[in-house]
């Protein structure tokens, strides 16, 4: 009986102003299936993640049907987003195109919670006149989500030039000595440049989670 | 000749809404003493980490009188901090007390710049009841800094109680399988509550610089 | 020849009270089949670990009829289980659903041998008050077997909760700093919770073992 | 003021039988003396582990007079142990004689919680009559403590000739690539023997807590 | 053009008394069957190793039709090998039934070599009983390889029993901690019996190669 | 006999261009006041680098009067250096005031290579407009050794920007994840830009052998 | 849109003298004939990276028919390469048929270019006679790019030959403790000639992009 | 109690033909003076490694005058040493200065047993000259022990330079990516030469007693 395998925590979005979203890696066709099943049943929106492509085609028909499926970001949604108000206070800046998916699965959370939010693209340090011409634009951003693989450059280059959040999300882009996001994760973590907070390897999720954390909007005391 | 190997960066303040501080591991005496005399003759202020309580004994009279030093945070101040204004928007939470040092060069460094906090002690996780004691003070705050070393599973209790930012400062404390703070650095990444942002192991000045950017007042826009 | 090959263990049962299983990663078809039908022919139980779903189909008919095969936990089982006496001694606490296939190797392990146990699914630290509920069950136990993966917060809480014997097996969920389930290993080996055990990554069966060692079924003067 | 710095678990004692040891490891000397005074003033019972004799040196004159130190083991208790009843029903193997420091943390930590315990010293593999000499007694023992560093062959030799719980306990015994007990942790972890439990490296206090709960002693049940 | 991609190495049999062997891994079947054919046509005995069955079935029929092949090792030989002489002065020690392949390519390195070896299998330690029936056998070699993953207790425990060279061949057996065979690596390097040499992972070749080494007919003053 | 311990390697200039220099790390004072004597009598300038100031005061006094002798980069040359020809064709340029030691050590190899060099100091990413101030005089060489640790951003903002040889030199600056300079020196290694070429954490005197085979003083057919 | 995912960095070749290659790896069919596309209008040439046939294979045909595909090296050419003008100042020296494929591509981007280069191939050390016979070749060329795996013995020996710039490329080639190129990184990184540079693991790209900077057909000043 | 802590295993010549050696590393200076006596008492010779000066020094008196010290090697020898017979069958090879103490260890071990061995000092690999003058003589030894650090560069050209059996004995030489001798660790066990064995890094003494037991003099069959 695969029902009692779930204790969905359909609490937290009161709780902590994030629902839970479904990480699908890990988890059998079956598994999800349900898990759709239940909170469609119950209206519940929901945010599944790191959904393949082959994993989104296993899918019974009527589970595919009600969700909308982003095969770039691998994310899926279940219900409605709420349409995003006024100018948008969140970037999501990435360093190059092999790090399109993780900066579109920020998006994807981001537009999910009703957060607007801009995307700047392909700003890589190598070359800087890329960044520099957006340098003003980015300095309004409450909060601006680097998504970068490889060295990790960037995070230091934005974190010096603005003074929102800089959110370091590090991936796996690069082979050998990049050891799948390992060394940008470490170069995010000892940025030369101060107060820059970063979150694990590809989990544009969880940098679009703090950028939601920081609007303020997640906060018990603002739900009142 | 000392002076032209520093080229400080006193223009950071304006820059980004954080002074530049010095690292005083691995600068020798001679070149902390240049910085500090050079500050004090343009009357900036100078917030100073890592510097051991025998690197400061080793700092000539002059240099050890105009600071204020904290042997517990090893930081030490020149010139003086802006009052706090109003009610802490900022909880610096550690779990034992040998996460106190790095605790407090938190809260060193949010007293540098006028920030309010308040402190949270011992409330690790293997006695539950102290943490859950303090949950809705918790969830007044717009940041909390979290330091904890060994198994950092107070990061993913305290991300999955509260909506405000969450930031994971690790220590080194605990041995073996520690790994100096790797391990409480890792927890940190992979806790399972979304949206917890990580800094360097033993880092509680970035810890504190994050929530300084999360308040607001680094950025271009609020500085006008 | 393939019989030369295999000197099974028959006589580990006497000696230290626990069966020796089979891992099947690593091994040939040929061989699994072997040492099923040597097995058989010596009526022995016998208990497979690791046996994946394509891996058991690959097996020849004969053999795959005689066998009680689990796919979600990969094992497999010979002969009869012995009928578990008495209420539960041990219970089996998962984390998230991604857990399961861990703790179920673990639950047909006692079975296995004839202990009966209790399933706990679903209590993930960062939905707190999941495993609070269950708090006052937990410490009717003699050992629990905690299951978890990611940052392995999980151990420290049930550590710090109940007086039993807790033996954490950590789990590969997670991805990038997750490292396979090292980090949630460290974790547990840190665990800020006094006496928690540690076995390997995945090891449902060796958790299961541990528990059936404290159950003292296992120990020469329990079994004259 | 040293005192809100310290919130130490009094109750812990009753809620899971095993009182809170101080890893002295990382505290100050005030912090160590203030802890100690502290326990003495509510007259409880108190177990200081890694109190290298440097740092009990540097203790003041009333508190190493209160404290029973033992330089072997770096540790000091402060109070009376309960007398062990009966005979012993754990004990604590050591491979050679640079893992006697370790073993004799366990020992220490077992009698401080008033439980029989027996030594058998010097069995490393590399002798291995001397460990089968040992076979019957040790056959006899509800829980076996095993320490050992280097490649920590002796946690698959006792795991595989008793039916009690094993405790593994890697030591930092060993030069280059033992890596400071990483290996020995590796290979307990990995033991061809089923059922092994593994603690940090180093840490003879966990072995031992790991014991008190196989007693059983320290459960909510037991202790009605 | 192939041809000049390859300069092989045959005259390293006259200069140290062992054929180089051909390392299929990581080269294209083009250049496999060109190794190959070069050789028939010198007819020149040759050793392939890590020919995986995939691999062997994508040579053209002729080149598969010069080659014995052994699929449980992944080795084919070129031509014949010598008739071995005289007993046996090498023995292959596996721990378990994954061990076997690696074991089966050191047996037919020393086949394709002449030299006489006998094979001893399933003595791991778990079952010491085991290995100990076996002792005064394994006194009798000049050397003993011994094959074993997991914790590698099997070099330890060989390496104190017999003064014979004894050449410790980690394999991959295991998961989680095992570490892909380094755990077993590491702990033949830290063995806590004097003088136990080591060759890398997996590599029976190697280990062949050594026993040859230590049989003294490779070097130059033996083939005058 | 200290005497046939050193067969030092006097004609390396003439074969590569570069002349041995003498690694003291590792070395005991007898061994270097050997090698200084005996590079003495044969009249050959000599380079020491990691001489420790507490090392240099333990030579005799006779050693030490003959040495020039740079407590900062720990370096000593013996003899006279050529004279430096014409305009500089290699810069220097560090990060930070930390990284001052390692790039000293590069501009005393340079200067006892008779090589002109530029220093260019404190020019690290968190302050962007450092470096980019000095775009077009980094353009006019032909190698560039860049000196930095912490996330060894500056190597790719260099890279990115100039056409010369690019050479990075990792350092150890900053604490936790920086690992001891291994995260510089993976930056490094996967730079964005490309064609940047790596040396050792620390290797001031690699990097600027490096610079003097590329300017070419070094090859046979420039010696001629 | 595809299309303003890719702000491709034309401008480079004219910055650096590099033209930008595309690292087809993580990226999608349609990205890479997207720019391909792009840059067949804008009539640039283009070096493609890391392409594998299967990849190559799965673009449209009029993106494969403008395409020069080389399947050993995984590289792609769009638009003509210059004639290369004089004799090699490069060398690509490989140690064994499996450092193959990474040496072509330092050929191909060297091609690609612009610059003559010769090729030596299987100079392992095993063999030294091999290179050895090829010393005096090797000193009259400008750089030496060297392609090795396994324990990367040769580029200590080729960097004590030869006094031209030597750029060590590690590659994969090798199991166990190879470590995927690590072990031959590590070993170019110490090696015990002087001023040896290095790239990352398979970098040939990398490799030969070093080598043009040297060449100085790269730097501003050599442009006008 | 020191004296029930130490079962010397003094059997331990007679079963394999080696005497047991006490690491001083992690023993106090009571254990070590104990050791002494007990062995002197029953007149056994006693060989003692990783006894550093200090640890020397700090031992009484009358255990000083009794041992043979060597500050090199950091061994001291209780006992004579029998005379070695014949011309040395065992050859001990270091690159480089730095080299020498483990060399010595070897070189003491050797004696300690009454073999005869040569010693070859700094044939270090960038001056491929001083290593191949010594070819010939290189090639009349039954075993070779090579010590090198850095790259191990040196392993694999002798191992392809003789046929006896190659000891490699990695020492710590270096710094950064040296990563305290693992780096030349690995470079051993993946050697491009055939058949070279390892032992730990810096165990002069198990390089040697891998040595005796090539020379045979170790086994059961000869000694009778």
């Amino acid at each position: 009986m695969v029902d009692r395998e779930v204790t969905f925590d359909f609490g937290r979005r009161a709780r902590i102003g994030l629902a839970e979203a479904v990480l699908c890696d890990g988890k059998s066709v079956a598994q999800i299936e349900h898990i759709v099943a239940l909170s469609q049943r119950r209206d519940h929106a929901l945010l599944l993640t790191r959904l393949a492509p082959a994993a989104f085609a296993a899918l019974d028909q009527g589970c595919r049907k009600v969700l909308d499926y982003d095969p770039v970001s691998h994310t899926a949604i279940l219900g409605s987003c709420p349409a995003p108000a006024g100018p948008a206070d969140v970037a999501v800046v990435s360093a190059g195109t092999s790090d399109v998916p993780v900066a579109r699965e920020a998006l994807r959370t981001l537009a999910f919670h009703g957060a607007a939010a801009d995307e700047v693209l392909d700003v890589g340090v190598a070359g800087l006149w890329r960044i520099m011409e957006r340098h003003e634009q980015l300095t309004s951003y409450r909060a601006v989500i680097v998504v970068a693989g490889m060295d990790g450059a960037l995070f230091s280059v934005v974190g010096g030039l603005v003074g929102g959040v800089v959110i370091a999300v590090p991936t796996a882009t690069g082979y050998g000595a990049a050891h799948g996001g390992t060394t940008a994760l470490h170069a995010a973590l000892v940025s030369c440049a101060p107060g820059v907070v970063v979150v694990n390897v590809g989990n544009g999720y969880g940098g679009a989670c703090a950028a939601l954390r920081v609007l303020g909007t997640t906060r018990a005391d603002q739900q009142r």
